[in-house]
């Protein structure tokens, strides 16, 4: 019998229903689908890093790997990122701005798969990731 | 070598296609997208619950859980839940109605991850889910 | 501690990210969002196998199964698909041509789980397809 366990970042705000950040048992960890919201300000509701792509990339990914690292994993145990946006005209962006930040984190020679799609999102969002992690 | 299993509950109609409604293989159990169909009646298209997302989410949770059961799995197993809706509209009756689900099955410590997004489904359904479980 | 590999098939295009078409760590093997891209020609950009639902759903098909051969992996192996559509009206062809190729790859007793929606695509692209495969 292996311990399913939640992952509770911190800073990060109380998720909208009964679901967790992320979960780790045995050596899978899955992170939830993490929007741009900065750090819970005790009060407040989640409020995005801002109204653009760039912001809401960078806190997003930054979202995920605090989910990562609060189960002791890093970015070079994610096998999946899975990318939705809400325009197809943000791929582009996105993906140097996704470049950008994994170059910044020290790219690995097996960087991870990756889906991205075109959805809806609540007003104000323009990008979602999840990722799902293989440890040890 | 360890075998890949289909699970089949038998209530479920009959996939669309040449997938499963569930599979096994070693300690991992994914759950298809599942919708608000009711049990299958022979001889009957499949139909849905009713025509509300009350109606279907209800109905769709109880399908993922009949194919965990059926793989002798728990929600107690299950790491992610994909949500599927069609209409941003849609979250907060969702969330209540999830929440609502899992405080009666009784909420575990550690709720699966999820991530939900709006996408387009077939005429009259409001709502998909699917489900990654880890078992043992 | 188990390496994670990139999986890359001689003919596939480059990603356009920092990502990997494929990625293996211990007995798990992660396929990346394909589409039906041809196969890579030095100097040319990614081109689309035809305009139609029937070419792009056979080419995205052979995608997905390069990176599993690649990876080592056959169909067999696979537990999930999740399958991209931009429109609904396509369902009964996509599983038509579905059921088709995977009678010709000799369908196994337990086929995958799969999840279908409809989202947005890059112009000119009518399927995306990422898999799951759970080895040994």
């Amino acid at each position: 019998m292996t311990d399913k366990t939640a992952i509770t970042p911190a800073t990060h705000t109380t998720p909208p229903a009964a679901f967790s950040h992320g979960v780790k048992k045995g050596n899978i960890l899955q992170v939830a689908g993490q929007v741009g919201f900065l750090p819970a300000v005790e009060g407040q509701p989640p409020t995005p890093a801002g109204p653009t792509l760039r912001e809401q990339t960078l806190q997003t990914l930054a979202n995920v790997h605090a989910v990562l690292e609060a189960g002791g994993a890093t970015w070079d145990d994610v096998m999946m990122i899975r990318v939705y946006l809400t325009d197809v005209d943000h791929f582009a962006e996105m993906n140097a701005l996704y470049n950008a930040y994994f170059e910044e984190q020290g790219l690995t020679a097996a960087p991870a798969a990756r889906t991205t799609v075109y959805v809806g999102l609540p007003k104000g969002l323009l990008i979602e990731i999840d990722a799902l992690a293989v440890l040890g």
